[in-house]
């Protein structure tokens, strides 16, 4: 193994943190500081070795900083973040915002290439391992159906929904695969199924001081878009539950891809399938982020340069092996 | 879409007919014909339109096929072809002998180089997709256990040790992964576990006239390395219902990255599953050969030559699709 990567960390929230613990775990990697915009010294950060620099601190560092991971929110932080700190840095982001993601591209296309940097976009499990899976899957089964389904897991949109409805005190949702549906799907039925059909949502809230059960889920059931048409459960669970129970962030899904191959009069059912269930959706999305990082270094140091996904990595260049290992030991 | 990639088939049993099958069913796909070491006219294709060539009629279309697709075993054909056939094509094929893949891989590379050809060697399920997914599930999730089951499926070793057995007349043998050792492993308890814990063998036998049926299940069940090791089970069937339930070839399984996430004091669990079922075994392999034949037309015309495998391979290359659309539709 040659000289660690270094990595800097753009922002420090859930995500943050979780790259802090992902690069530690990480032999090939060592992490130069936080960089947050908040008063440094107000942040404490995760691990005791840790520095944290305020965000003018990255001017100093575009020598020091072989991948900068960029930490923050797709709504506010990265259209801003991203194109910037590509033409200063080799970067690597989670940017969600799938309907926006070719108009990022974009703009983070032109100064990374401008800069000769490599700024991987969109990675993580949805955008990310998901998009990958529903990719191959399509290609070498070009006759099927393409399903995803997300869940068991905290969907921080309808939680906040949730606490938005009078006489909530808190709550949390979760979405959950129809068990039918996937079922279905698994034995290579192809159903055709709706977003409602696929998924059911399960609230737990803890109401307010004097507030009416009933009224609560009446109006959580029938909330339009969010609830409305889905198969909706209202659980009332105590502060002390909510805090026992819920204070993790799971998540997970499935992709399947279900299709045909063989001649057309006589064909054969075939079904893929990709799976996680994460403990915690920020700490798997973090780890992801850090093997597109060694990915971003290694494909900068080769040349390659500009906007990058997950579409355009060899899968190789995300393991710490060298391809001759990766051809002896895991082919 | 620009001009169909022209697809030649280099050997003609169950992966040829696969792949003739895959590129019928591939808009962006031609073939060009199949090539048999046999005499053309004995060999009659699945498709009325398939051309059937010999052998020696390679040496005519090294202008007229984009990439041959290399049917032969890995045990006499490929190692032969693969160095020779490259030297003159772009090349995929399945060599799927595991431990001699590094060898294979030296004696396909150099003359590939030398003639600026790109060789895709060892694709398909596993080899292939499955050594992808342990690649990425190792990379991701750096502390963690990586679990490999096989089947529900055929085993074409074990069907045939079943055959030589004194007194079977027929027979096949199927591997199931243990159910117990799976449910663990999703569960994310992360055990050891022996190859011997991890699956089952169940055997369809059929009996010569006169053979005694616990003579022929001893033998079988005590089969040293084949069958002593495992839970075993062995069902007598008579030969109409050998044809009649057990004609097709099935396989699939499951790569099961378990790992965790976090500081070390309060680690999440992740589970990251990869699975496939498959109705035909060579049926799912010729699909896979036929998207890194796409893979392989478009990174030799972009220059990268020799021989490749999959961890080499950016998966949008696999895609019909354009970087463009694989961005706005998928990502």
């Amino acid at each position: 193994m040659g000289e660690k990567i270094r990595i800097g960390i753009a922002g420090y929230g859930n995500l943050g943190r979780g790259v802090e613990a992902a690069v530690a775990r990480t032999p090939d990697m060592e992490l130069v500081g936080v960089f947050t915009r908040r008063e440094p010294a107000a942040v404490t950060p995760q691990a005791d070795g840790t520095r944290v620099y305020g965000w003018d601190a990255l001017a100093r560092f575009e020598d020091e900083v072989d991948v900068l991971i960029l930490c923050g929110g797709s709504k506010e932080d990265l259209p801003r973040q991203g194109p910037e700190l590509a033409a200063r840095f080799n970067t690597v982001d989670s940017f969600d915002t799938h309907a926006r993601i070719p108009e990022y591209f974009a703009s983070v296309d032109g100064p990374a290439r401008a800069a000769g940097t490599t700024a991987v976009i969109s990675t993580g499990w949805d955008p990310g391992l998901f998009s990958l899976n529903r990719v191959l899957g399509e290609s070498i089964l070009p006759a099927g159906e393409t399903y995803t389904f997300w869940g068991r897991g905290v969907s921080q949109g309808h939680s906040d929904a949730v606490r938005k409805v009078p006489g909530v005190a808190a709550g949390v949702q979760y979405t959950i695969p129809s068990e039918e549906a996937v079922e279905a799907v698994r034995r290579g039925d192809r159903p055709e199924l709706s977003t409602r059909e696929k998924h059911v949502r399960e609230c737990f809230v803890v109401l307010e001081d004097g507030a009416d059960a009933d009224t609560v889920r009446q109006a959580i059931v029938t909330m339009p878009h969010y609830f409305e048409p889905y198969d909706t459960t209202v659980h009332f669970i105590t502060a002390d539950e909510l805090t026992r129970d819920h204070a993790g962030i799971p998540h997970g899904g499935f992709v399947i891809r279900s299709g045909e191959t063989g001649p057309a009069d006589d064909p054969s059912g075939q079904v893929y399938e990709f799976s996680l269930k994460l403990g915690s959706n920020p700490g798997f999305t973090s780890s992801v982020l850090v093997a597109y990082a060694r990915a971003a270094h290694r494909m900068n140091a080769r040349g390659d340069v500009g906007a990058k996904t997950l579409y355009d990595v060899a899968p190789g260049l995300l393991s710490p092996k060298t391809p001759e290992q990766l051809r002896a030991e895991d082919l």
